[in-house]
């Protein structure tokens, strides 16, 4: 695990780290902001996983999350969005799949399968990582995420909750199954046989289940304003139908003007890092 | 004047324009965040003013002011660092000199005195736009910046102390005649004749004063690990001196452990707004 470099942000310190990862094949980067606290000893992390085009630096310039991670002592991870150079041919053909795309869960498409790991190199190799070299408590982690990443954060959740304890989105792909974007990409990573894509759409998994997963609750905030919601790439409809079918507490928060940027991310950042905090205490 | 783009941000609009500066004399950009207050009549407006390199767009998506402004009322106004298109002979060729890099004044040597009128663009054309056109009262308008962006909030508000109530600075090259960026752009933009340069320096113009032109005191904050003042480039020393001598109140805030960028920024931001609102209520 390399340092690239780090700066001193809220009192804490915004990292920007590469290691050769086991999982992916390749080498991945990785930004991390440790508030002050952790001098003190292990503190609750939260991961947050971007959207389509992003990278590690993306959250951390744009969302302002700092600020309340320093406030509420929480360690905040962002992984990358994919592998890069895995060479796959034309992966860097399309903005919505390949790099900067990866969809947070394993390729089994054999051109894919090699490289295309995000799911376990999220939940298993970054979260050991992060949990034995930079004072993470394994037992008091969150996860919430950006549109793909949104899918992203509800999905490791839905798969992974010995891992995850709290989870929350701004504008998931809340099902990806029945939007174009996830077609393409389930398509691409998983094959076209459609039964195996149920187990990574976040409406299809919560719908599975027999009781609320999370019964603190889910936070998620949609843009009224959103393109891509009028686009039906994100479908919040759906979730919200899964999460009252299988009795789980959501707050849906329609936010009339907003759209799917940063600039919507940013005003209610300060709400999400407090849900987490507040169930990671 | 012709708005590109706007997105709903901490309950107000983050908007970007674009207009032909008759100043100028070529298009400019710039970028206005306006608070829901402003519905209801004339509002307090800070102008921010970005180092080299930056746009009119850095600030708004890393400098995490927007929620401050909402809170206080203030309308945000952050102009371009420089003409874009001029076509003068190597305007492109340095990071540091050109293009990215007006330095907030007006140029006298023949090459650049056409369009280089960063100095009057602002405090003329700019600031009565924005007065006529966005609802900022012009009896309340302040002005801060960084790097080269902190020169240009000192040396404006100190040339123009009946246009700007309210100064202060994040990390300023505050001596520009005696370090290396401020010695290659006013030799540029002002000819070899020194004499020419204390009228764009802050420390030499604070200087010159008899009396404190700020009353109420001026804010700076300089983090200790920032390369460009180990470099010598900065000094804030010097214009503290300078204000010890004109008896004007200084607030200049070593801060340990902090660089030159945004994250050092994003992490004073609160204070300065605050700063700005309380002079400009």
């Amino acid at each position: 695990m390399e340092l690239l470099n780090k700066h001193r942000c809220f009192g804490g310190e915004q990292r920007f780290y590469k290691h050769d990862s086991t999982t992916i094949g390749l080498p991945m980067r990785f930004s991390v902001f440790v508030p002050e606290q952790a001098a003190q000893g292990p503190l609750p992390g939260l991961f947050y996983l971007a959207g389509l085009t992003c990278t590690e630096e993306t959250f951390v310039t744009k969302g302002g999350a700092q600020q309340y991670a320093a406030e509420h002592g929480l360690i905040l991870i962002a992984p990358d969005t994919s592998p890069r150079g895995a060479g796959v041919p034309g992966e860097a053909d399309s903005w919505d799949f390949g790099v900067g795309a990866g969809f947070y869960l394993d390729a089994t498409e054999a051109a894919w399968a090699k490289h295309y790991r995000m799911e376990s190199y999220i939940t298993d190799e970054l979260f050991d990582l992060v949990t034995r070299e930079l004072g993470v408590d394994a037992a008091r982690v969150g996860v919430f995420g950006h549109s793909m990443g949104g899918h992203g954060a509800l999905t490791l959740a839905l798969r992974h909750p010995e891992k995850f304890r709290s989870v929350s989105a701004f504008a998931p792909i809340a099902a990806p199954s029945k939007c174009p974007w996830g077609e393409k990409a389930f398509t691409g990573y998983l094959g076209a046989d459609r039964s195996s894509w149920a187990a990574h759409d976040a409406s299809a998994l919560m719908a599975d289940k027999s009781s609320a997963p999370f019964p603190a609750g889910i936070l998620v905030d949609q843009g009224l304003d959103d393109k891509f919601l009028k686009d039906g790439q994100l479908l919040p409809e759906a979730f919200e139908a899964a999460c009252s079918k299988a009795g789980q507490p959501l707050t849906l928060r329609r936010q009339a003007g907003y759209d799917h940027g940063y600039y919507f991310i940013s005003t209610f950042m300060a709400d999400h890092v407090a849900f987490h905090a507040k169930q990671l205490a």
